[in-house]
């Protein structure tokens, strides 16, 4: 599998229709679920336990899409088995009336892990280049002199790069997902949820008039993924309307930057070597 | 399986030589491992998504113990099997400078739960009448005026008492595992981590420095554990030299407290339920 096919180029633009929505990858749910998963768990798990124990990178995973995209069930079925120590998620709703007096990087604050940490974001900042560019609600300090509604995204990517690559050059990766679902799809998904009891809470009335929007979150997505995707913070975008297949995948891309990265638990060296052998016999002997 | 047994009493004296360190319950650890621990963590993730749904009570747990006793372990085969989406946890480690500066309950602040949520405690604010009581280190500031170094611990209590009965009060329910470990077991653990490298990073040296204070903690544990076990938040003993035994223990106590919170998913009622229905017809006829 070679997971490039799925990552947003940094030196081309590229349309999201490029990028299909399904890879006809449903029939093998069950087999992807109980066989492959597993085992990519299990190395995600190893590979995030050095991490955490190594405390010299942290990674910021962002999930972005549409409602009934994937993105909680990725936290469920992927990140969940993490262990909770070292692992963080936090989901970003529509600004309080607090976080609206701020620039609008200053609430990612607390959800930024530290070195040693991964850091889930459901929805993230860039929320903050799709939501009021769909329904405006801009007020007059979130617009420079010189800038307008129109010019303030360009501004924004570049802010939002600059942002990632002050992180990266820290030691936090910023690591992009994209749930690319076809509205076929989302409408089986929304119907699912509306029509079993249990599931209701997962919907609201919103998701359903947000549809009347869909071809502009499309080409609002679509400029986002472009101008944001870089060599340090890439956006991969998966074929959402295939579940267990786009979980795969992010577990596989995990896996790759993890690799990368080549955490290492950390070891007694010199003196502290020495150290400890005088603490063994002591305690060994006490 | 009577839990009661291992929960310490809110109105009277109980010294901690009652509750045995082990249960014999070693050679049992397979067995609970693979055959009771899986059933008991199935049903704690339901009750945990159905809490989170609800977002009615929030739980915070309180992990305390001496080093090695089992609270890592506690979290990663226990805790870390629920969904990272309302899960968090936090580790308190000696007190930073800027925590210093503040009233001992400040730093507890970011770790407390939303109603939803659980909030795991690896150590806690019951370090602050620990720690400094073997060590010292108190400040002016921390001791008002009409108390000294002896009387500032019942003190202590009764303001943690206070502050666990507020949280109680508005929906974050504290529950509280001590993991009580015998010297011989603590040294065994310590020269595992200390013999194999790749658990090196998970030890200190002055894990073996603070075995001289042994008996000192056993008494200021004893006190904490009556002065500080309520009906609103009680202390559980656990026999944490039965490490499997112990684990499956915190599982059923937790299940113990969220069925009687009795946690359900939302269901649209009244207004909302009509709507749900016209808004199905609207999606399927789209």
């Amino acid at each position: 599998m070679n997971l490039e096919n799925y990552r947003m180029a940094h030196d081309k633009y590229v349309k999201l229709q490029d990028f299909p929505t399904s890879e006809g990858k449903t029939q093998e749910n069950d087999k992807i679920k109980e066989e492959v998963i597993p085992l990519l768990v299990e190395k995600l798990k190893d590979l995030h336990l050095r991490l955490n124990a190594e405390e010299k990178d942290g990674i910021l995973v962002v999930l972005q899409a549409l409602d009934a995209a994937g993105k909680d069930e990725t936290i469920s079925y992927i990140f969940s088995n993490l262990n909770a120590q070292g692992l963080k998620t936090t989901t970003f709703g529509k600004p309080t009336e607090v976080e609206q007096k701020h620039d609008y990087l200053w609430r990612m604050q607390p959800a930024i892990p530290s070195r040693g940490e991964i850091g889930i974001l459901n929805r993230s900042h860039y929320e903050d280049v799709i939501a009021p560019r769909i329904h405006g609600g801009l007020s007059a300090g979130d617009i420079p002199k010189g800038e307008d509604e129109n010019s303030i995204w360009s501004l924004r990517y570049r802010q939002i790069n600059d942002y990632e690559k002050y992180l990266y050059e820290n030691g936090i990766h910023v690591i992009k997902f994209f749930f690319n679902m076809s509205k076929e799809e989302q409408k089986n998904r929304l119907l699912e949820r509306m029509k079993t009891p249990d599931k209701n809470w997962e919907f609201s009335f919103s998701d359903v008039e947000e549809r009347q929007y869909w071809n502009q979150y499309q080409e609002v997505f679509e400029e986002m993924l472009n101008e944001t995707s870089t060599d340090y913070s890439p956006w991969y975008v998966l074929p959402a309307d295939d579940e267990w297949h786009s979980r795969r995948l992010v577990n596989e891309i995990m896996i790759q930057l993890l690799e990368k990265l080549d955490p290492k638990f950390p070891e007694f060296t010199g003196e502290d070597k020495d150290k400890l052998k005088e603490y063994i016999d002591k305690l060994e002997n006490e």
